[in-house]
């Protein structure tokens, strides 16, 4: 069972990478078979392979992410968290607001990934 | 299918309803065979009745919600939304930090709800 504080600590990492552009920290926060639905109502990416090329794609805009809000957890195996992320697409500076849940194994690894933002969510600034 | 924005609008009108104690208007937001999970890790509430009773305990709190960032929609069928509760247990003020998913039928009623929060989401103010 993964605890409350790891489950925090793991959705602070995300940001923290991903903010560093350490793409291999990144990935290693999943399982090897994980699976990630970004955004939801896409076709999930499944495994470490898919997982690694839909990060690098990611970190190639240059995005950043900051949280909107305190991570929340759960009672159970799961956590959340609101944060945007600000980026250049296109030459033009936009925000997209996102809420990602987080599944995780008993190793502390998230076992799947999904990216609540749809095409409103997104906006110039 | 129901609309990105007709899923921001169910979401904002579960916040209006809450404050207005509007039970039944809440519980008029859900499918006949809906479920509730909330927190995530305890055991769902399905149905008619046993949401209704969900929500009539709720009530009884006093709670008053928040939202602590924009609704976050999806490319599907499914919403996402940070809000605070603000409420007094036992005469101590507290808040709670959580993060709602519903997922939506074709008739624009929730046919789940999944609320993030853990028992570090739960503070005294």
């Amino acid at each position: 069972m993964t605890t409350e504080a790891q489950m925090r600590a793991a959705m602070q990492a995300y940001i923290d990478n991903f903010n560093r552009q350490d793409l291999e920290a990144i990935v290693d926060l999943y399982a090897d078979d994980a699976t990630v639905e970004d955004p939801v109502g896409s076709p999930p990416k499944a495994g470490r392979d898919e997982i690694h090329a839909f990060y690098q794609t990611a970190l190639e805009t240059g995005a950043r992410l900051t949280l909107s809000a305190p991570i929340r957890a759960s009672h159970g195996n799961a956590a959340a968290m609101a944060f945007e992320v600000a980026l250049n697409y296109q030459g033009q500076d936009m925000v997209i607001h996102v809420i990602d849940v987080m599944t995780f194994n008993d190793q502390g690894k998230y076992s799947s990934m999904k990216a609540y933002w749809g095409p409103e969510d997104m906006k110039p600034v």
